[in-house]
């Protein structure tokens, strides 16, 4: 692994994607939203997708110039259609819009079309608490889970973010997708010659294995519990802005056809001013007195009880100072760009 | 078990909350969500609890005449005051109030404040459907999961319920807590004698056990996940309208003086208009679509894949016809009820 400063990998990453005429506020929230996951730990959906992002946008998959279009329908409510750009720069456009709305409706969603892959979700949910209010966003996904009673995937593993900001640190954030484990998680397993715990991953027949190197579905929290949550969201994300849904949904990664689809993704952002139900005030120091408590719980043997959050807050504190953990693969990919646009030893 | 027709027992119940002197609507609303889950075999919040609820009548926790404050903080957010009445009551007054206000505002919050238990979520998320809306809703409770990594209780086994319209069939209806199994599933396994899939339930020290004899504490789906979607319906619940959070949440069984106590329960409902996203009839025709295709989704054998909602419509079409099963104890309360107050042979 090699320690990369955060600052200097958001400049290289953004100087890349001018160089191949991305708008100036795309490549922006792109390379913020990028580092903003690798910060917090949140590595799967960090940095390392910057390859996939770049190769999308020479496939033509990814607008580099989107021509957004935003309808408000009402006063609380509206789409945007985000021109198959990067999904972090429709994200937060979609969450401002919704902020603005939320400041004089006193609550607002807005869904977003043709759209594309947009990381980690806390990056545009964590906007809304910059303004006291609470921030909710999802994304629909590839099929990944393995659907209750069934042989094959059918739902994304569709992510829910919920934020609220508390009185004396970071905000309070949710974050979580609907499988029991990852698949980034099944591969350790598979390299540490582990066999995974019972119920989280089925073979290509739909039965349970605990063999990684047979896993091919990701089994849902509560099994049809986390299979309805994913068809929620598929609801909010596909059916309310007239995407795809379910198996439909297209393929993220492949070979250079796949690569060449636009995604015809769609997420959903939804702020709620706190002031319109009580004082901000009193709410940020409830929420912060319960963190409290609930870090203070007695705790098993050697963990201790956190607030969904504080994991990806601890890396954080250490990854500002320290730089973010690269492998040495990625580094020298990072190190090639530079090179290739004759931008000398950036990072 | 004796099959009771529900049109006569909600005729009884209705009839013993007014000798009382508990309100027409707080009345009428409370014994129509007790036989609405019953019907749809939800059992453990279905008519059984209506002994519960006089008990709570009687000593004075439940307020059989509510003077309802409703204040509109927004276009689109308010807050209802629910004076300590039945929680089924402020419920539907709830949501209600959030489905006026999405008329206009396109989406509406309502948060309430001084409720009760309210029984089973559905009854409330699917008035919403009734207008071309998608409904939501969401109650705290009483202190049941294990913390992750805890060793207590910590969060209620809070329910999320989110409901949306169909075109051929009754609404999408995703009604949920957040533990693996129920305390009501424990007992099952305990009269069976079996011991309980790893997981599932912890004993008083937090220890996860397989036997059910030992289990004292809920164990959340995705164990850190269903505790974090706990915490997110506490938040709203608790925080935006003031009310207990956690384990200071009130209990809701115990002795006399425990049902003295008034729960400070609260709730929280949206509506969503459709017609502020997409053509509320494209929605409803390719839900039903959806739901079509997951029917047919290949199964594994001897079970086959079902929307959110399947279960609860299958039982509710029979038991609408065949009755009610009700197990014999709860029968004859009924008829001394119905002798008490010289209602006859009422079921």
């Amino acid at each position: 692994m090699v320690l990369v400063d955060s600052k200097n990998l958001k400049s290289l990453m953004k100087q890349v994607l001018l160089l191949h005429n991305v708008d100036e506020i795309v490549a922006k929230t792109t390379v913020e939203g990028l580092v903003h996951a690798s910060l917090r730990g949140v590595d799967s959906h960090g940095v390392r997708l910057f390859f996939h992002y770049l190769a999308g946008l020479k496939s033509g998959r990814l607008n580099p110039n989107p021509n957004f279009v935003f309808e408000q329908t009402s006063e609380s409510t509206g789409i945007l259609d985000a021109d198959h750009t990067f999904g972090h720069a429709a994200g937060i456009k979609a969450m401002q819009l919704s902020i603005e709305l939320a400041k004089k409706a006193g609550s607002a969603h807005i869904a977003v079309k043709n759209s594309s892959h947009c990381g980690a979700l806390a990056y545009f949910a964590l906007e809304a608490c910059k303004h006291d209010m609470i921030g909710v966003a999802y994304t629909h996904a590839t099929s990944r889970l393995k659907s209750a009673n069934g042989q094959r995937e059918f739902f994304g593993n569709n992510p829910i973010c919920f934020t609220a900001p508390m009185k004396d640190e970071e905000p309070f954030c949710y974050d979580g997708a609907n499988s029991v484990i990852t698949f980034n998680e099944v591969r350790r397993y598979k390299d540490l010659g582990l066999e995974l715990p019972y119920g989280v991953v089925a073979d290509k027949y739909g039965n349970i294995t605990t063999d990684p190197s047979q896993a091919e579905q990701l089994i849902s929290i509560g099994d049809y519990k986390g299979f309805g949550l994913s068809m929620i969201v598929d609801i909010l994300c596909g059916l309310l802005t007239g995407m795809p849904v379910g198996r439909d949904v297209s393929k993220m990664f492949g070979d250079e056809e796949v690569l060449k689809n636009k995604r015809y993704l769609g997420q959903f952002y939804s702020s709620y001013k706190i002031d319109s139900f009580i004082s901000k005030e009193s709410f940020k120091e409830r929420l912060q007195n319960l963190a409290n408590t609930l870090r203070n719980e007695p705790s098993l043997e050697g963990v201790s009880v956190m607030v969904p959050g504080d994991p990806e807050k601890k890396i954080e504190a250490k990854r500002a100072v320290e730089g973010i953990p690269m492998p040495k693969e990625d580094y020298k990919k990072f190190q090639n760009l530079a090179n290739e646009f004759s931008l000398g030893e950036s990072i």
